[in-house]
């Protein structure tokens, strides 16, 4: 994620606070808090504990409160949250902390919070995928049969309809919503796997548990942990990538038109400039090419940490951290800048 | 491409024959050829010429030998080979010239053959991953029981089996088959526009001109031209990125594991060196890494080609043609580079 | 800049606090009031307005506070910051605003603060790769006659010492202060153009008005506008991912030197596991592998924003946004982090 | 390095002869030999075989022809061209085999012959750097004085000049070309290790041995072996960057200023289209675009390569056998289609 988004004055133009909901730190530790309060019930439903004592576990860490300054001394020392995590929450379990965590690693916690950021970043990119296609069919139906002269390497070429120009921003919307529909049971997952991710400390429980935890968060149970594959991870990150490139054609276009001289586009609300105050920039076409362009490079990033070394990766794993909520932030605020841009469209090509 | 798959000595490290077949110069021309022999065809069909014309025509453009010098000449002025390619085509069918490339564009025979290279190598990669995803079985069957340290941010851990070794380099095979399978008809599809990509230079033939071509070349129909939104074939990219990501996992693990003072494996047939003649180097495992990381990057390359001007981008499409045959290539070698690696395999972890 | 700069806990493992005030929002805006302060002198000794307006409009601009939540608004709605900061400076000015701004333009103040924090990092980052360069010659000095088994291809080579180990990890520091000294007047300048860049609002004040700014900035003075020029700050990235590059390298090293079963390395202050207490994990090491690999990537980025449009771009220049200062910041966080993994080191190689 | 370079018809488009020169297997390989040629030759001046026998071996070696056949089923088996190339010249020096390659490593001999194809690119560069501005000059003197609408994000700004629009072309080419001279000793040196790269198998005769062979190849001698920091590798892959960055600013504004409806630039001989005979399409420019966005992620790629594992990595030093040659006639490429640009242009702006 990148500063950005939450900026004292370029959040004004990068931030998207729904999507930022889904992967702010509150969130995160919300995710984490919900995985750790599933598993200690888990682990009553399975026997190893008290049902009564992981009941008692469960409910003191989703009253708890936590030390913030203290997770943050234990990731620079640990180079993961987790340890000072449980730490907490174990104190707060008071005499049910072997309830707590027990049979479980900061990988699994970690990243089934990640998988609820996903899958609820899924949900949201959905619904508005679903409205944006909307938004630019009745833009068609409004201005479609309008003329426009054809463009090929950004020269005059054959005259066209806007429904022509609009199609490729609309279309594969259509196949975006066909891809999230299909990697979704790829990515909507709980991670369980315990130290080496094998599973073992839960053993003879582990359908029970991965069962009761996996309902418990609204997520697939996949027959093993996941936290040494990242393709589910790099193949949610490829779906952002497409619906910002395709957004980013869009934004692309929309500047093209939109220049003087050209003019096959009439836009309110563009933007001001300290100089020339008469100028009407189209502030937001180029800002969906802006984040195209960022989530293309970011894309790679997120390829490189596909290389995870052995049962886990500290390098691979915090390159993650560092790149993904911003891909997925980044997409969210291509789609409600497309939404807003279609909303400013008062003309596209000349009406006859 | 890189130049390393062709290349005198380097291809002995990096060339896959089969691939490179797909994506040959001779690949792209064959499809260009069957593109503009289905299209004449079709024109027959339809009726905008005589059936004997359009037959003569196909005919030539099929028995037809190219000038590669003019070819050449042509693209560095056109910036594309077709109009020098369809000179060359309507000489050949001399008075059937009517019936080459009336109503099509440059984009459709390029794109429609880069459809039938990406098509053949999903059905190539499909037949490899299936076969490695039974070679690594096989492998976590002869040594899967055996044991293993565990090993986490390269630290030993917990002891775990061969089996969960391997698993995280198997499960997600399975996982890249099944999203082959989605994507393949997002991909093997033909791509017909005309000038601005509206069809209109066909207009009422259409639907028959391009039902016809496309059932020739094998390729699905869709309902407009797909030339200026290039969300396939990031797709496809992705796929090949998300295939050799795993392959590169698996490879670093393996470099990792053949480490002196580790030994988790024996390799059969590994690298020598020119100063220290005894060594065994692992070089496939480390060339899978090397795979990896290229694809990641060049990943990154094709989306920012998803910015794609109005109705044709020349700067963002030569920019697929610069990246794309080397992410498909990568990809195939990542497979037999794999594959070879497995049958080197003599043992994994330590018989008890 | 990545959030983890600033996120509650992986800040613990991402934060430099010292490269982050160079590009804080503070700082940022700090920058710009500078700019103006200075312009609205330089104004005044030009005699372009009289020197006392001027002098009450940059004492105005000095002690002024912002109004935060008007600015972002002005961003959202312009696309840049400037028209509001300009208007609530002219607002503080009174009737000494004519002295406000005139003649420059949104780039001048935004490039110009840009070049600040670039300035200031680069005499941070000075600093510290000459402080880390002689930790690591003093442990060289220390370890460097212990023997060590060289390792090619990850492969037991032939016995090297630590100095030879030690000796890629800092000698290319020495040539990245050179690098740092020759690019710094390529970045440490004032930007100054005007509406369309080309200082024709200042005429034949140009040569007073800029030299003036420029000194009380403590930059260079070039002789035209920069702002659609962005080699300088690509310059600056590829230092920056110069010297990631090479602590990553070392990172790397330090993380394969501290596995079981080699035992090349002995460090204090490892961090810990929350399944497995007894683990001391090379977590620092690790990072320095990720901030490597994160602005390997992010620097693709910062290069794709060269392609500036013409007199000004606001999709390059946006992009530059989101990704420049969460390079500096983990160019600093990986110095930080380096120096801090050399106090770590107790033991290198086998003492004989 | 591309196929396109040498495509049958995309190098009509992107082949640079005399920059593939440079970086061609014959040039690579008459590296690799004049590096052992007067590696024996040093070996006699040091004493370490007899000066005749020195002789013998390095005239073998220079009057040899290479199985390359032989050469790529090493690589393949190998990971490395050297320990093939080794045998057939020791074969070739018969009886003076003793002086073939003692003491050196594969890295020395493809390092060396890789830093004469970097230098050799750096005068190719300069020079054309150096005329490109010359052109770009001349363009200014000639036209610079006609008015043209200034342009801030896509929008008409204000009246500004051809001078303004052609100097942020012009001027960070003489920037360039101070970076290429501070560089050049960066790139410019022979790399001489053995076989873990301590000169050690070379111990007492080193300095000699060394002064030699750099002097004899015309490169520096710096104090170590740089085979395991690839700053100065990456260092060059970012100046390449920055030229075609430049050069595709330059691209991308001409082809806006090409269209139709803006009219500021003619230009001679553009492409032609399949579908519309009469359009001029401005196909360089483009093609600048393409080059710059290229290199830009291929230097993400080149930096990933600097995390190189300890004496050697083989898998960060075949990444940049796949990457670096590509960049280098990326760019190449893109300053010979920056001066075939100018030389058609034939108006900017309109004349008053």
């Amino acid at each position: 994620m990148s500063h950005v988004f939450t900026h004292p004055w370029l959040a004004g133009l990068f931030a998207d606070p729904e999507t930022a909901a889904l992967w702010s730190p509150e969130a995160q530790l919300e995710g984490m808090r919900r995985f750790e309060a599933a598993w200690s019930r888990a682990l009553g439903r399975a026997g190893r504990v008290e049902a009564e004592t992981a009941e008692t576990a469960a409910r003191a860490i989703e009253a708890m409160s936590f030390d913030l300054s203290d997770l943050c001394d234990g990731t620079g020392q640990d180079g993961v949250v987790i340890p000072r995590l449980v730490a907490q929450m174990k104190a707060a379990a008071g005499a049910a902390k072997g309830a707590v965590h027990a049979g479980a690693t900061s990988q699994d916690v970690i990243d089934t919070s990640l998988a609820l950021s996903m899958t609820a970043s899924l949900d949201l990119f959905e619904a508005r995928l679903t409205a944006l296609n909307d938004s630019l069919l009745r833009l068609s139906a409004e201005f479609g049969e309008n003329p426009l002269m054809g463009r090929t390497r950004m020269q005059a070429a054959t005259e066209i309809t806007v429904a022509d120009r609009i199609a490729p921003w609309q279309q594969p919307l259509q196949a975006h919503l066909q891809r999230l529909r299909e990697l979704r049971p790829r990515v909507a997952r709980v991670q369980i796997g315990g130290a080496s991710g094998d599973r073992r400390a839960i053993a003879d429980q582990a359908d029970v548990i991965t069962a009761f935890v996996a309902a418990a968060l609204g997520l697939e149970n996949p027959p093993r942990a996941w936290h040494s594959m990242r393709d589910g991870v790099a193949e949610f990150a490829g779906l952002c990538a497409l619906i910002s490139g395709t957004l980013g054609k869009m934004g692309q276009d929309i500047a093209l038109m939109a220049q003087q001289g050209i003019g096959e586009i009439a836009l309110a609300g563009g933007g001001s400039s300290s100089a020339m105050p008469h100028k009407q920039n189209p502030v937001l076409a180029e800002l969906l090419v802006t984040l195209a362009r960022f989530n293309a490079g970011s894309l790679g990033q997120i390829h490189q940490a596909m290389v995870h070394e052995l049962e886990r990766s500290g390098a691979a794993w915090a390159l993650e951290w560092m790149v993904l909520p911003g891909i997925a932030e980044t997409t969210g605020r291509a789609l409600t800048v497309a939404a807003t841009l279609c909303s400013q469209i008062r003309r596209i090509g000349t009406p006859d």
